[in-house]
């Protein structure tokens, strides 16, 4: 006696989402049958909505619904500075800072060996062609500041070595507002390591 | 400049799942998105599937896909003997416990009157209806033992009261396995409290 197996299947689909246990599983399920099932139709609709619009930029490897995303299509951005990120999101947190109105290239993830995740998983072969172009200038590397976002800049560099872009990765150190006493020491360290001249 | 719109408007529907805040919404949609479309097909269809075949009980009010649940329509179950939880995951635990060979009635809920949970909602006025039929011999109030769910205990109590129906509530003490020295002190004043003869 374990319910009605319809919501036994939507129990064990819900663990697909990322993070979702089997009691995260069976809470939003009962909340969305007894609490929310305008949410709940709203959410198949949005499922189904995505599954068939959304699809990977040619350009920047990042998701889009045209032929070409809104920033890849865009006039005002300079097409001769290429930001590698890891992620969408980290997209996203770029373009809040306003400082930026070069292009992207989205690796959708990082190199992790361990995890079958290799140059190609993260369309670096498809970054390498672009660069071939020419059309790109100075390359930024922007990867999480984690040992697979480090390694994954480092791979890059080397692989971008023999081009004749410029290659930079952005800065590490104390965060804006951030107070020497409750910084990590190996941040300060690479804050004393990278400073510079004023 | 967000990104696809259908991308978006997934993400924003995400957020109808109980503790889903923005961050993990959108890291669930780009998941989905991007390491696990039959995932996304499999929630699609299985959120569809549910919000048409699940329905509740009429007898015990939790979720069924048939006219009577398998629970309430078993020839097994002893019909005298009704306990009452606050939610089907509740049910499922007391049901793991083959401790138990009565009937239920699930609230779906708790008395929460700070939420505009009053006794209507949580159903009451369709457990004293089922009572006054006269089948059930004995009530076990089984809810949380949380201020809530003891407020709610306390309520059916005083309104089974001038039934001729046993009430119980499930016991409190150390927990099977339990040091008394880890125990909290006010599970501890309540096991002596309700100390047993041997």
């Amino acid at each position: 006696m374990t319910g009605p197996s319809s919501l036994q299947e939507l129990i064990s689909a819900l663990r697909c989402l990322p993070g979702v246990g089997p009691r995260a599983a069976q809470r939003m399920a009962y909340h969305l049958l007894q609490h929310d099932k305008p949410g709940a139709v709203r959410l198949t609709q949005a499922l189904g909505r995505a599954l068939q619009a959304v699809r990977r930029c040619p350009m920047c490897n990042s998701f889009c619904e045209e032929d070409l995303c809104a920033l890849c299509g865009s006039a005002k951005r300079d097409p001769s500075v290429l930001c590698v990120v890891e992620t969408p999101a980290d997209l996203l947190m770029m373009e809040q800072t306003h400082a930026y109105d070069g292009l992207y290239f989205v690796l959708m993830g990082r190199l992790s060996p361990l995890d079958g995740i290799g140059p190609r998983e993260i369309g670096l072969d498809f970054l390498a062609r672009r660069i071939a172009t020419g059309s790109v200038r100075e390359v930024i590397l922007a990867t999480n500041f984690t040992n697979e976002g480090e390694a994954t800049a480092h791979y890059i560099g080397e692989m971008l070595r023999e081009r004749s872009v410029r290659l930079s990765r952005i800065a590490r150190g104390v965060p804006v507002g951030g107070e020497l006493e409750f910084v990590d020491t190996g941040t300060l360290a690479q804050a004393l390591l990278e400073r510079r001249p004023v």
